[in-house]
């Protein structure tokens, strides 16, 4: 569906990431809502061919908004923005572990300045689908950020890059499962539906309320824990592949898009 | 949609490639019913990113079934295929120029042994759906090949490589044409909805009976003539872009894959 967003949308955007810019470093969560929101991961030139073969072959957990040409830090879903600044928290990564949080990722840009950006779609964008529905998300219910787990499935390696599929689980009534599976089944664009329903074990997810990313859940009482491929799948096969540089968004700030959650509904 | 191939697609399909393997060269639409066949565009490994990368921009025309490893020949989607040989007529580009269309291109892979395949959907896999529908393909009533144009809509472009969209079109009865529409909607990962309906002229196609590939149409009164975006497109971009060496199909001579369309429907 081809949208655009509204006078209202844009300045709230455009506020929102010149109050990262300058410094401000919140979760992006309910921020400029009804556009679309990012992960990010930029690697050197070197490593590009394989960043997007990694994600045409996981398309769930992959999918791409946009690639920017080496060194271009402006991203044509968000005229005006700048890839190294308009996120409130990055993660640098070398040799695949994690070694700062800066609220500035310029020096990263300074050192290496063929960096690729790729801009991964996110499950805020059905999670407002959900809502809509009247499928409440409980960790938006709590303020909490959405619990994230790495599984036993190797998503299909690409070279040098390979690891590990990430999934978000939100906790659902049994009655709305089925709700859930179809409303994000119709935005395949980011992440679409679930990857597994109930049964964590099969996931090879030992423990639910220790999860590797975000905040531990809350399962109630007839709810099924619902699984979908998440963005911070590339975060994990960073740790599993040892790229000597990365780039990627802290988990829960995201980077802002202009582009309505709408445009990726089918 | 998951599914598999039967017993009788199989042998069909891998005694369809034996024979190309031996030498025959026949264009495939109605071979192996019921299975996927794709474009076949390979570049030496320098290349491969920016070929990537402008089948991820342009997915309509692009929409990519498989990548091999540089030097790969077999593909995932056709276990015990020879990607130099199994295909029964090829395309050899040498600086933008069609040079040599030979039905072995072993001596390519000789040359270039870093040369990394791309194979991309066909339009075959949603005529299967338009015909189940009683939307009669007059070039398989003719016994022609599909009418393919080169458009006046510049694809987005990526590095080196950029071009012109190429469509193929199909003249439909115009109550019919919201079906066609509907069903090859159904297929977004072979071309997926058309992209023009209608009006040659607002694609820059003076004259329908002159199309740049494949054979020239018949449009009857009370049809419409409906444009998809094609799988031919990168051979367009080969010609404008004048990448040093490239493989490519011949236009109607297929890669034929083990799997079903149906698993591309949604």
């Amino acid at each position: 569906m081809s949208v655009t967003a509204t006078p209202a949308q844009l300045a709230a955007v455009r506020e929102a990431r010149a109050s990262y810019r300058s410094g401000v470093s919140v979760p992006t969560s309910g921020v400029a809502h009804g556009l679309a929101q990012a992960n990010l991961i930029a690697v050197p030139q070197d490593w590009a061919y394989e960043t997007l073969l990694f994600a045409q072959r996981n398309p769930k957990p992959c999918p791409i908004l946009d690639v920017l040409e080496a060194g271009q830090v402006e991203s044509t879903l968000a005229p005006g923005s700048d890839i190294r600044t308009d996120i409130g928290k990055y993660r640098i990564w070398r040799d695949g572990e994690l070694v700062d949080e800066p609220s500035d990722a310029s020096a990263a840009w300074q050192e290496h300045p063929d960096l690729v950006s790729f801009l991964i779609g996110c499950s805020f964008t059905f999670e407002a689908g959900l809502v809509d529905a009247g499928i409440t998300m409980r960790h938006q219910e709590l303020g909490r950020n959405v619990s994230m787990y790495r599984t036993n499935r190797e998503c299909a390696p690409a070279g040098r890059l390979h690891g590990a599929m990430v999934v978000s689980m939100r906790p659902i009534p049994a009655d709305r499962v089925a709700d859930a599976v179809q409303i994000s089944g119709r935005t395949p664009a980011v992440h679409g539906a679930p990857v597994h329903i109930g049964d964590p074990g099969g996931l090879g997810i030992a423990d639910l309320s220790e999860p590797d990313f975000g905040d531990a859940p809350e399962v109630r009482d007839g709810e099924v824990p619902v699984f979908w491929a998440c963005g911070v799948t590339p975060q994990s096969a960073i740790m599993a592949s040892r790229p000597p540089f990365a780039v990627t968004h802290a988990p829960g700030h995201m980077f802002l898009t202009d582009i309505p959650d709408a445009h990726y509904v089918q």
